[in-house]
């Protein structure tokens, strides 16, 4: 059986699982503009200000930071120090050939622990809160890169 | 055939459209240090205004944001929001074996959406030009990351 | 012989190279925790000013951003403009079939490259320093993307 196929089940839990981590950055990016167009302010470049259908009244005040806007700014960040990370080393992962348990585990859990991160972000719990997911996402991370590193050496 | 070689023609139009987006993105580091260079400033560390065979007569002046770094800055900053993405969601779909054409389609397209983005940002159009090329681009990746899902499930 | 399997010493240098990378970016995150901790400041949200066990004695101050955490944020935000491009630039160089000598030049160069580029940013060396090991790492990552694009094509 081919490693990186839909024939193989870890394959088909990293597949679900990246593909909702990819939905659950690009809804960051969704949710950015929604909070520019609902609070009309956030924006970041000079050009936003001048008057255009979606936002009619343009104004200078426009183009400084609202922490409605940056909140989600700072989230998405989080996914782009992270995500990446978790797509390489799954897949690398993947190519060691590892049990279908321990796989979905991973998998599931890592998926499970950004979006409780994310939860914990939006509704600004506290920082010892949104640390403890974040720490179970970077650690599973580290898991299989050194499992996967393990293999290849 | 094997899904993912350059034999499978719809892994061909991946490749290219990815090779493509590296370059791209890689590009904007570049032109970043281009503006950097002859602008002389929009520097973000202490130590980059030390005098150097590059920068022979520097100024304190020199840390301060520059806008025409800036925005090169941002147009980085929306490629990591966004083609780590494609790469991963562009993947999982070329595992699903898809038509060639619709492929290509999602592929070319996503590349000529990317760079009418730049176009847009860089020559300062409204908010809602380059809106519009992000958002092809982005409903690109949710429709490629929703085909792999369910392809999975 | 697949390329991508780790059968194909080229995919093992491959991995080898990703994986160290994938730990690298990590330990940028937790470098950022370890600076934030221990200089107790460079938060970014409002509620990471809240009496928690982690930061007992908050103040307003602490959300000012800090130097010392600031440098590690601009070090992983480099790694983030550069090794999702790695990762992706190097697999389909996998797929072309290169020699093993040359991947594992390009491969290990490029880690060696951005180590160094570590050292020298986190030691606050002359810009032009970082930016000779910055550009080795670029130039690698643009080579591959380009013979990527010429096999593709």
């Amino acid at each position: 059986m081919e490693l990186l196929s839909f024939e193989n089940p870890v394959f088909v839990a990293y597949a679900i699982a990246a593909a909702i981590m990819v939905l659950k950055a690009v809804a960051m990016s969704w949710l950015t503009v929604v909070q520019m167009v609902r609070f009309k302010g956030g924006y970041r470049s000079p050009e936003d200000i001048r008057k255009t259908p979606i936002n009619p009244e343009p104004h200078a005040g426009q183009l400084a930071p609202d922490e409605r806007v940056e909140r989600i700014r700072r989230i998405q960040l989080n996914d782009l120090e992270n995500l990446p990370f978790f797509f390489m080393a799954g897949l690398l992962y993947v190519m060691t050939g590892p049990s279908l348990l321990t796989a979905q585990l991973l998998f599931y859990g890592y998926v499970v622990s950004r979006l409780l991160h994310f939860v914990a972000y939006f509704t600004a719990q506290i920082h010892d809160v949104r640390a403890i997911f974040w720490t179970i996402g970077s650690l599973i991370i580290v898991y299989m890169a050194v499992a996967s590193l393990f293999h290849a050496l």
